[in-house]
């Protein structure tokens, strides 16, 4: 094997992973689990990456750079937040060290908005951001990171400007499972989407966002008086709440700004649909490599060779 | 006792309520229990009502109308819905008999929008609608008739142009319980509401609808950078669902259409506060005073003296 030049790992809530990085960041090796934070503050969050690090046998002069949920007060190490505005390349600057290791162990920090109307948080997707623009972009640019909680930032000539967390995610299970859409969806199989439903759902509260919370109903009403499907009822549901936070990241952005799409799989067709049908103008990058390419920036940063 | 004349029930999905009226309309015996149509479509619509009405010895001959879910598919027996546009006074003409029974029963019709873009129905809140107004209003106007399914109807001269479903309370309750944001309202009591952070939640999504997913997040993020209290978030999430409800509803309604709220109790309280902070005309009418009256004035038209 190549000798590896250190390890990258993407720690978030629910889920662990870790790649094993050699020279010209070739990938070396690589580990997924769902340990998140949620088990290994349970387990012990030494022990969850010394089992991954054994598994690769990586030698103990390795160092490692880590992100995400690892660095949260509840977290290995609280790793803090930068506030914004702040440049992209400072994320690269705020690591803090895991004492008591045997090996360098650093967790990057988060961002924050602290300004009292918008207060917001993230971590991991700061990784991702440096990752997928680097530190140096320029012009104005809108990122999209979707999920749980999906993230918006709004960045000017490498400066993160400002940044929005809409619950999308987290409100779609919520609202599929605990509302009496429940039982419009129940039938839903995700392999049968309701293209042309979703693209309307997702012009129909772009458009007129205060209808948000009706055009949720209408994915009963709909089944009611027009014989709207269970796929139907969900890219509905779906396509309202994708739609209403693509109005609210963008409401106040220059049009034509590009976007910047990190995701992947079912999410990315998701958002890429919603995009095209919105006639805006995007690139994607997939998220996992967004994540490693910026893990991979601040571990030059922080060992240069 | 005095003579009764007939006997109103609103029954709802969860709920059943009862009057025994006299002779210009005076309320002579009142009923109210849990045995809504979820309940009732178990154990017997039949045994339900006669359990309530031999409670108040009412005699035989004594006819009764009801409304509300209990005319719905699952309900009872169905009731149809009236298609709107229509005429507040024609909820009056099209009551539908339960068959078979010793007893004079008739049930409400709900009201249906079937246009293909916004369909939507209700069941109940017609006969609140009929009460708070009467048949013969003049001008335009909007009626709120707030709750788990939030209903806003837009009335032209005593016509019914189109009314809307917003799922705000639905949407309440699942995203305390069942969201990130159930940790911060977890130590929230009702009874110390956050007055000033509910109006400017209010006011933030009524301003900015298509922020409300991200609105809903600053109950936490505000939580984690600025101290706010379990109250708080849980005013914030309340304000930002009455507020996007009320952006919605008046969106397209000239300004300064007067609001008729269809409410009682908390809610009342809340929807109220939103109405002053955001400078709407509006009266008040007690929710269970206008479905009575409703009742009332179906009763009198199908049994006139």
């Amino acid at each position: 094997m190549a000798n590896p030049v250190y390890v990258a790992v993407d720690w978030g809530t629910s889920s662990f992973r870790l790649w094993l990085i050699g020279k010209d960041g070739r990938i070396l090796g690589e580990r997924r689990s769902g340990e998140g934070m949620t088990t290994a503050a349970k387990t012990g969050f030494a022990d969850v990456l010394a089992s991954h690090l054994a598994a690769l046998s990586v030698p103990q002069n390795v160092p490692v750079i880590a992100c995400g949920m690892v660095g949260a007060k509840q977290g290995w190490v609280e790793a803090g937040y930068i506030d914004v505005p702040a440049s992209i390349s400072s994320i690269l600057t705020g690591a803090v060290s895991v004492a008591d290791q045997s090996r360098d162990i650093r967790i990057l920090p988060g961002l924050a908005q602290r300004d009292k109307a918008s207060p917001d948080v993230m971590r991991g997707e700061e990784t991702q951001l440096l990752g997928a623009l680097g530190p140096d972009s320029r012009g104005l640019q809108a990122v999209c990171m979707p999920g749980t909680h999906s993230k918006w930032v709004h960045v000017q000539d490498g400066e993160v400007i400002g940044f929005s967390t809409f619950m999308t995610g987290e409100l779609f299970d919520a609202i599929s499972k605990h509302t009496i859409l429940s039982h419009a969806v129940a039938s839903a199989e995700a392999a049968q989407a309701d293209n042309s439903a979703f693209k309307a759902a997702v012009l129909a509260a772009f458009r007129q966002p205060a209808m948000a919370s009706n055009l949720l109903f209408t994915a009963r009403s709909g089944q009611l008086l027009h014989g709207l499907t269970a796929a139907g009822a969900q890219a509905r549901i779906s396509g309202t709440l994708i739609g209403l936070e693509i109005a609210g990241a963008l409401f106040d952005a220059p049009n034509d700004t590009p976007v910047t799409l990190v995701a992947s799989g079912r999410l990315q067709g998701l958002y890429e649909t919603a995009f095209k049908f919105l006639s805006l103008k995007y690139t994607v990058i997939d998220a996992d490599t967004a994540v490693r390419r910026g893990l991979s920036a601040a571990a030059e940063a922080i060992w240069p060779n």
